[in-house]
Formats: C-alpha cells, structure tokens, sequence
C-alpha cells in the first residue's frame, strides 16, 4: 500500500507540473477570444461586468478579511482569490481582473480613498492648471506592481480554464473623477474645465492616454488576454465633445496597444456607456469590439457597425431581479436579436447589482449556453 | 391740473381695460408657437428648461417667502411670480408654469414631500399589487387646482407678452418615483415590476397616462398655450421597453389631447432624456416638437425626423459655466447644425444648474437671438 501510495504520488506530481505548462499556454476555453475576432464558436461565450463582487456571499468574507476595499484591490492574493470566485460557481467564458478603475490616478498621487456608502474620492483632486500640468505618466513597476502582480498570479492560479481581460478606466472618463473629486451628477467642474480652458483639458486627457496605454500594456505582458477601457463617463459629452474629449484619447490607447502576446492577438474591447450613438465612429478606431448597454437593440447595433467588430452586451442588469423563466426569455430575445454567427459576447448592459441572487446570474450564464448553440451551426 | 389728471386716469382706464381684452387674446411674441408648428419666425425663439429656479438671486428670495418648495408650487401667486420672474431679466420667448413633476402622484394620495438637500419623496410609495389597482384619476378641480389657478394666473399676468407652457412627467417617469419611492440610482423597484409583473406595470402606467391626459387638458383649458412631457427617465430603459412601457403612454396621451383652444393650435412637446436613439417613433406619435438633451448633433436629429416635427434644445447646461464668449460660440455652433429655416426652438438640453451666473444665462439667450436671423431670411 505504501509502495503504491508513494508511485502514485510521484506520477502525479510530473504529471501535475506537465499539466500546468500545458495549461497555461493552452487555452482550454478560447470562445470568449474567438467571438471577440469574429471566429466560428459552438455557443456564445458569457461573462459579467462586476462578476467578482458584492452579490456573492464568497466575496463579502474575502472583503472582511482584506479590512478594506482598497487593501483587497491591492493585496494580489486577495485580488486573485475573489477574481476566481465567480467562475467556481458559474460556467464563465472569461475572468476579468478585479480592481478598481482609479488605480492610474491613485499612481499618479492623487490619494484614492473610499468611506463606507460612498463612492471613489481623491485627497488631492486637480483644483489649478498647475495640478495638471505636474502629472507625468506614473512608473507602472513602482507605483502599479500590486496590479501586475495580481494579473500574473490569476493568470497562473486560472490554468488555462479561460482568458483574462485586463481593463483601465478611459482619459475622459478618469479625468473627470480627478478633476471632480469622486462620483458627480452634473460633471460641472470637468465641463467648466472643458469648455473654458479646452488645451488644459487635452494636457490632462494626452497624459492619461499614454498611462492608460501603459498600463494596459503592462497587463498584457502580465498575461492579460485581452483588455477592455472602460469609459463609465463618455455618454455624458455632446456628439462633438465625445469625439475630441473623450474617443480621441480611446483611439490614442488603441494605436499604442500591444496587438499580439505569445503568438496570441490581444483583443480591445471599448465600453462607452451611453455612448449607442456612435458605435460606428468607436467602431472606427480599430478596436476589436465594443461594449454595449442595453438601450440599443444589438440587431440594430449589429447593422451599423456591420463585420467591423464584434458586440460584447447587452441585458439590462436589472433583469436579473425578476424569475429565472423571465431571464432566460430576455437572454434568448437578445441571442436572437443579434443573430445567425459568431461576433457575440453575452453580457450585462453595466456591472451586476450588489442585491441580485447569484441563482439569477447562473440562470442568465447557463441560459446563454443553452439557448445559443442553434444560432452557431454550420448549415 | 386735478381736472387734467382726473381725465387723463379715467382715460387710462379704459385704455388698460381694453388693452387687456387684446392682450390676452393676442400673443405680441408667437415665435416659439410658430417654430414649433415649423411656421416662418424672423429669430430662432429661445426658452429655458428650469428657467424659474435657484440660479436666480429673486426667486430664493421668493422661495423664502413661501416657506417651503412644496408652498411655493402650492401657491398660485407665488408660483405666479416666481414664472415670471426670468421674464423681467431676460428677452424668453416663452414661460413656462412653475410647478413640480409629481404633483398628480400627489394628488393621488401618496404624499409628496421634500427635505433639504434631498430629491422629492413620497410619504406612501406604491409598495403592492393592492396599492397600483387602488389608484384612480385624481378629480382635476378637487385636487389639483393650484395648478390650474396659477395657469391663470400666470396667463393673466403675462398679458399676451410671450406664451404659456404647461407641463406633466411621463407616465413612465411618474412611475419610477412612486415605486421607488423618490429618486433612483438603479431604477431597480420599478424594472424589477416591469420585469416580473408587466401587466402590473401596464396598469400602473395606463391611469397614469389618463390621469396626464385630464392634467394638461385641465391646464389648456385654464390658459397653457403648448404642453410638455417630460420623461426624464425613459432613457434607463431598453428599446423594446421603451416603446411598450414609456412612448406607448405618451402616444395615449397625444391622442388624448386638446389640439385647439380658442382657435390656436396647442402644440405637444415630448422630451426624453436620453433618448435620442428613438427620436423617429417618437416623432411618428404625432406630438408636433421633440426636445432633445444634448448627446445627439441636433442636425442629425433634423435629418432622422425630417419636416415631421420641430425640435427644441440642445445645449449642454454646462456650456453656461464657460464665458459669455464661449456661450455664445457653442450657441452659434448648434444654431448652424439646426441650419436654414424654422422648426427650431433653442433650449438647454436639460434643466439649468442652481450655480449659473444669470448673466451666462443672458449671454446665452441674446446670442440666440442675435446669431439666429441669417437662418430665418428668405433668399
């Protein structure tokens, strides 16, 4: 018994190290990849904004642990342990690092802190063209190794099972929790910066364009698959503004990407939220896809942005309140509405609500599965 | 001289008297009806949204007199004053009745309040099945004459000057405040019964939609020249939702209106914010202008709903932190997007921030005035 015991250990322990090489060069679940460049899937990957968070029970504990919601984004063990939490429930096509989208600012000195209740604040929010004018590009090594570190860890800790996004807040949309101090209604002081001093703007909106564009790079040669920029703020810019302020320095980050790792294309996925009237225009930059809300119907997105980019989108996150028999009729209503063959993520329209019952979001997740496969056979 | 003075009165007199007949029956400015029945005008006519309001050093003035917003709404003479407050300090085209949204879920008893430094909240929000079939139309006369009295008023005392807008919230607009109770972040009390109890949902909407419709005949009747629908929160909703939960009702609410009063045409203004992937079917209702916020170029709204309707808006109310020169910059941007002809009424895209200098606010409408005649000339 102790012979075999110790054979068998020794067999597993190659095989376990084999494996792992295996694994991580090889992904096992590539949908997620494959949609985002528009290739032939069985079934239409899914994944949710904010899978990692407060509607899992597993979550809260870890964010007990951690102390504080800044300490587990920036502790890569933490980081790792509740980015994987969601995909030990549910069957996700991808795992999105968990951090915040104010990292790049709080490199950049401007003392990220949160109260309990409330949003995001800086200690040192930009007040004068002087604050401005002093921000450089923060060393990624130095000032955002615990972020590195998390996407190399989670990476390692995935093996292989699916990809990993990366992600950064947009320019636009970081500029205007620095300029504002946290969380606005009406964004009246980045406006007024905007309107009134519009070169003091660009500086602000070019330096955080070559951070973010830093940053994401960092990522990917941390192993992030592919990486999405979230532009939380860009619906709130007239057409015009949205072009200058806010798609300019997204199109910036674009053409500074790195665009293959290990052999592999990096997808860029670009999110404006509120920003359905001008997916043609992001669509444009050369992204990869673009992440959709739910107020446009992805058929009619899907017709204006034409074999451009793939669409990652889009229920309303507020489906997840009502039955699981009503969710999957919602899901299969958007399946249908984009259609016959691949270029589809499935997703929610913006992050998953603390309130909703994971049950509800394994109704959506296996829903999607199950309802996708007859719009992906060959015929 | 007391017999000169005695004649001179007595003349006076009769003057002011017949004066008045003409007055109220001849408006001395139409160009805001006549735009947004696409009639020629010499200069695109210009309104505010929130015009009457906190940026005004007179109305807190008033605002203090009264106690309270909820007296100061609830009194005609003084909702009366604080209307035409604006119209002494600036060359508007129109007034518009100071009031509140949520004056009808308050007079169907759910108890409207408001505390300081918050938004408007109900004292009996709709919390069950029992509550939403327990609702009725409220009896215009009986609940909701400081309304009506204070149109009268309001259209007395304006003496034909400019015309008089009434105004209601959406059905669907009503209804996220009486579900939630107040304001929302998430809407997720109201989608959650859209989601799982539709017809719930639809038979809250539907006594909305005649309560609306008895409120702004009730309000031509008593003197209002044009009416407004505000939905300010049909954009949290998805296309299909939209149609069948918001446009459905405001369409009801079209039809349901008094077209005509006293030989003039009561034009119908729908406004939703955030919903300017939808201008075509909510021009296709049948309303005669559609307001736009300020995310679309209003010339390609021009192009989408062609000679269907007029449109009103749309600059960003951010725009008024900028300098007069600036202001007037941005207006003349927007008034040659719009271009050659009338159906235009310039606007903000939504309400005017508490912190604008009036000054800004009177930089912006002259300019309208002043930069608009080369698009109104006849070659």
């Amino acid at each position: 018994m102790g012979g075999d015991l110790s054979i068998a250990a020794k067999h597993d322990t190659i095989d376990f190290f084999h494996l792992l090489k295996i694994m991580n060069n090889t992904l096992k679940n590539d949908r997620f990849l494959r949609a985002l460049l528009r290739q032939p899937v069985d079934k239409t990957p899914v994944w949710m904004m904010r899978q990692a968070g407060r509607y899992l029970p597993e979550y809260l504990a870890t964010r007990a642990k951690a102390g504080s919601f800044l300490n587990l984004c920036q502790t890569p063990e933490l980081a790792c342990e509740v980015t994987l939490q969601p995909l030990a429930r549910f069957d996700l096509d991808a795992a999105i690092l968990f951090s915040d989208i104010l990292t790049i600012p709080d490199a950049m000195g401007l003392g990220l802190y949160f109260t309990e209740g409330e949003g995001p604040q800086f200690e040192r929010p930009l007040k004068t063209a002087a604050d401005i004018k002093a921000l450089t590009v923060p060393d990624m090594a130095e000032k955002l190794s615990y972020v590195l570190d998390a996407v190399s860890l989670i990476r390692r800790e995935l093996h292989g099972r699916v990809p990993l996004i990366g992600f950064s807040g947009s320019p636009w949309t970081l500029a205007t929790y620095m300029v504002e101090g946290g969380s606005s209604k009406n964004f009246s002081l980045i406006k007024a910066l905007m309107y009134q001093q519009p070169a003091l703007a660009h500086q602000l909106l070019a330096v955080l364009a070559d951070a973010v564009s830093a940053y994401l790079n960092a990522q990917i040669a941390a192993g992030a698959q592919a990486v999405m920029i979230f532009d939380t703020w860009g619906g709130v810019l007239t057409t015009a503004d949205y072009q200058s302020f806010s798609l300019a320095y997204m199109q910036r980050i674009v053409n500074n990407l790195t665009k293959e790792q290990d052999g592999l294309r990096v997808p860029a996925i670009l999110f404006t939220k509120g920003g359905s009237l001008w997916l043609q225009a992001m669509a444009d930059t050369g992204c990869d896809a673009l992440g959709l809300d739910w107020n446009i119907n992805i058929g009619q997105a899907r017709q204006q942005v034409g074999n451009k980019v793939a669409l990652q989108g889009n229920l309303d996150p507020c489906v997840l309140y009502a039955s699981p028999e009503r969710i999957r009729a919602e899901v299969g209503k958007i399946l249908a509405d984009y259609g016959q063959g691949s270029g589809h993520v499935f997703n929610l329209g913006h992050g998953i609500h603390p309130q909703i019952n994971p049950e509800h979001a394994k109704a959506m997740i296996d829903a999607v599965h199950e309802l996708s496969v007859p719009y992906h056979q060959v015929t």
